[in-house]
């Protein structure tokens, strides 16, 4: 079993990094704080006896060496990167986990034929620059390295400028690694698991996603001159697609979920009807027709709103990612050590993204998920239990340690 | 008559101070821009044989002495700042219109019992700090000028510390002055001279504004992994409120008007279901007991809707003042002289608030308004020609001419 007291004091000393306002954490990709949190983190992989390897688009990846010099890692790992007012453990945990489980097999004296890697994957959030999952995709190839780099934030800065400034741009191309499998720990982000009772989630699927971004654009007028009939109002334009929003996700009910996080109001004055709203319309659903249904509905409603109400709308795809049937050795690797270690537990879809999501394109991929309080998680309240972690971080050591082969 | 041809040339060089990013202005009260055109128009004023007179909360009085030691001054004037994407007349055109006359009374040797003082009042727009008029209205006594110089901008700075920072804080105190009367020059922001072909509004009454800002907060959570039935979707609601907002000012028609220019989404990431939304909604009528209505109707609606979606929301006045109807004496002289001049006019509502509208409050008042193309405002388009420039001047030249006794 690994050390649940180390791992639990290893998360509050991230947490220190990038506090939030509120007890959690904003660590949000490239900013300063990121590249504090990867500093303490290579920090603590180098004294674990692992060697910093780092790709040109900012993932780590920290080895710890096997026996046979010909086999291929087992890599594990998630993300350190924050939400703007994000919990201390969505991704941190999978990181510090695979740390965890290094530090444990040093402790125990554990040799594997396979190395063992753990990674932390650029910018999975996805708050700054769009899509989330943005290295893990190019790592999987389905962005280009270019493309990735060529995102920019709210004040319009690069993320590849924003990598050479923070000083995490390695050398190694990316996606030049062969892994021999990749096991991702994450903290549920729902309430399956704490409503069952459950300690551990066995992930079997992941469910797809579509970003649509939304730009409604009407003119810019005084509120108090303007005569109603007169007005193209943005605003109310973005106000009636939301509620199609909610109404189109609802009708697949429970099969899918929708929502916008992002919405941009300009000019943003008291006093000046909406000109133009840009925002981001969140679809989700494990099966990829209702997604595909959902996008066209979206599309062709808001733009019925928008013909009446004499706006303009056009709309762009700026993150998506079908949904997916994680590796049936993996999962059962999973599962398996689930049972061995005598944890309650269940298969789980997973609602969110994940890194583990597109490196499933490019090696035999599983998740482990821990409950977490209410369910709740982007949000700086965000909590889970010392055990929960504990448990998941074990789950996640028995799966890597039966696959990197004693 | 004033000279038209100068009066445009003043404003077309007063629109290269703060331009915006499609051929209008961005000259917001306090920033650098704005100290840029005080001292711009400082200097005309100085250059025209004017006294400058500054009070403690920046308000610019431009005084050419009358020939009557004890006669009270007749003041003219509008506002210099501007809507973050505004237009290159709205305020200034009183100002300079006003600049203009004391000019065209120096070519023609006129001279009046009463002092004329052209003003330039701070914030009028109250884009950058709510609410709209704040520094008239402190010189009329609505506020108090330590409450004012506390409003702060989206950024947390205060109106004080911006007017220290640029450096445009009199000593003078503020409201101090007395007025024989006051008239200002307007475009009408609205399209009803342009649509009945008429040169010049003689401006009766103002109709009155709310401003109410609404919070409605439910909880952060993940877009993706969050059912659909535990989620407190904010901006959901903050949709449903606008549609009430615009469904309110339809029942008045053609009385009300009803619109939010405002919203901040809070964290505003793409896969955080919005936690918090704030924005204003902007009632308008000519009718106190309609704009009565329409804020407890607002309140009402908005508390149901929020209670039916588990949100919570909160309800703060940040502006308003009540329908007004300007002095009959000073209205008549504007009426009076859009008729010698042979000029086609006819009475009109203001849709829009202005200074003029607080110091009717403490002096005999009353506005002039020009056609305004498409009766846009609040837009970088604005459009005006310099023949209703030159007629709104000249009959604000009559008026004041007239009132300042020969
Ligand atoms: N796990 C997680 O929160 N990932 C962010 C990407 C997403 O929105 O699902
Ligand atoms: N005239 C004008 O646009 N004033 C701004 C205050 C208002 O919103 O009416």
């Amino acid at each position: 079993k690994i050390n649940g007291d180390r791992l639990w004091d290893s998360l509050m000393e991230m947490a220190k990094i990038g506090p939030g306002v509120a007890g959690g954490n904003n660590r949000q990709t490239l900013t300063d704080a990121d590249g504090e949190g990867r500093a303490l983190f290579q920090k603590w992989c180098e004294n674990a006896g692992c060697e910093m390897g780092l790709d040109q688009i900012g993932n780590m990846f920290a080895r710890r060496e096997g026996t046979d010099p010909d086999a291929l890692p087992v890599y594990v790992g998630s993300h350190l990167d924050t939400q703007p007012t994000g919990g201390k453990y969505d991704g941190v945990l999978g990181v510090l986990g695979g740390l965890e489980i290094i530090r444990s097999m040093n402790d125990l004296g554990i040799k594997t034929k396979h190395p063992i890697v753990v990674t932390n994957w650029t910018n999975e959030e996805g708050t700054r620059f769009a899509p989330a999952m943005l290295a893990s995709g190019v790592f999987a190839g389905i962005h280009t390295q270019d493309w990735a780099e060529d995102r920019t934030d709210a004040e319009g800065k690069r993320f590849g400028d924003e990598l050479d400034r923070i000083g995490w741009r390695g050398e190694e191309e990316v996606g030049a690694r062969k892994m021999h499998a990749f096991f991702e720990l994450h903290i549920e982000q729902g309430p399956i698991l704490e409503a069952e009772d459950k300690e551990i989630g066995v992930v079997t699927h992941g469910q797809g996603l579509s970003w649509t971004q939304v730009t409604v654009t009407g003119k810019d007028a005084h509120t108090g001159s303007t005569p109603m009939p007169m007005r193209k109002n943005a605003g109310l334009g973005m106000a009636r697609i939301l509620d199609l929003v909610d109404e189109i996700a609802w009708s697949h009910k429970p099969h899918a979920v929708g929502a916008a996080g992002h919405i941009d109001v300009h000019p943003n004055s008291r006093n000046v009807i909406p000109g133009k709203v840009v925002f981001t319309v969140d679809f989700r659903s494990p099966e990829l027709s209702v997604i595909e249904d959902m996008e066209s509905r979206l599309r062709a409603g808001a733009k019925a709103i928008c013909d009446e109400m004499g706006l303009e709308v056009e709309f762009e795809k700026v993150g998506g990612f079908d949904p997916v049937a994680f590796d049936e050795g993996c999962v059962g690797a999973v599962r398996a050590a689930a049972e061995r270690l005598g944890y309650s537990h269940r298969d789980l879809i997973s609602g969110a993204g994940h890194d583990a999501c597109w490196i499933n394109r490019v090696a035999p991929t599983a998740m482990v998920m821990c409950p977490c309080v209410d369910g709740l998680s982007h949000n700086e309240a965000e909590e889970i239990s010392p055990e929960w972690a504990e448990k998941g971080a074990n789950v996640l050591f028995h799966a890597v340690v039966e696959t990197a082969e004693v």
